[in-house]
């Protein structure tokens, strides 16, 4: 369970951030520069940068091959493995809405039961 | 896409550490209280608590029924959220993985195709 425990660390922990998050939404429609990323953003270029740092060091985006330009681009890896490890969770997560929705179904009966037929309503 | 970002921001800091990870994990399979939860770490139980609040405020644990013992137990909901998000990007992944494997099926015929034919050798 802790194999690239630290890798899953930095992934969750760049991914703790709305604007993080955001920029790597962007990136999953095709590279960007830095300027065009910040561009969304009511963000100064150095905060951009800040976070795409963030990101980098978790491997979550890579620059790109034009050296001037280095436009950065969304790697896939880490948000794989981030999602392979909360997909150990999925059989949990299901088991407890499956009984949600089994109570709330119990629920609904119970209420029918309670309530009176409506007069002059045809019942079936 | 912003919404709920706030409680994205909290589940993924709340992931990036590995203790809180295998907390979860031992919760996974019932209940259990602050002590039985610390024994497998060399940790002190107030460094236990510690981690506990930052689960219980990202909604992913929650206290027990009994008072006394209060035993903490595992919430779905914000992992379920959590994989949702990174589910957006599964798309994206996946073409990298088959564009990978493709790449590498090409390197392969290549590569036997360089190769002399073995002499002695039966060819089909």
């Amino acid at each position: 369970m802790f194999a690239s425990a630290s890798s899953l660390d930095a992934t969750f922990a760049a991914l703790a951030d709305p604007t993080r998050r955001a920029i790597l939404a962007r990136l999953a429609s095709g590279e960007a520069t830095v300027t065009e990323l910040a561009e969304p953003f009511a963000m100064s270029q150095p905060a951009i940068s800040k976070h795409l740092k963030v990101l980098e060091r978790a491997g979550l985006i890579s620059g790109g091959r034009e050296a001037q330009r280095r436009p950065r681009r969304l790697e896939a890896q880490p948000l794989a493995k981030a999602s392979q490890w909360l997909d150990e969770y999925r059989k949990f997560w299901e088991d407890r809405f499956l009984r949600l929705d089994a109570l709330l179904e119990d629920m609904k009966i119970e209420e029918k039961q309670k309530r009176p037929p409506a007069k002059g309503r045809k019942r079936k």
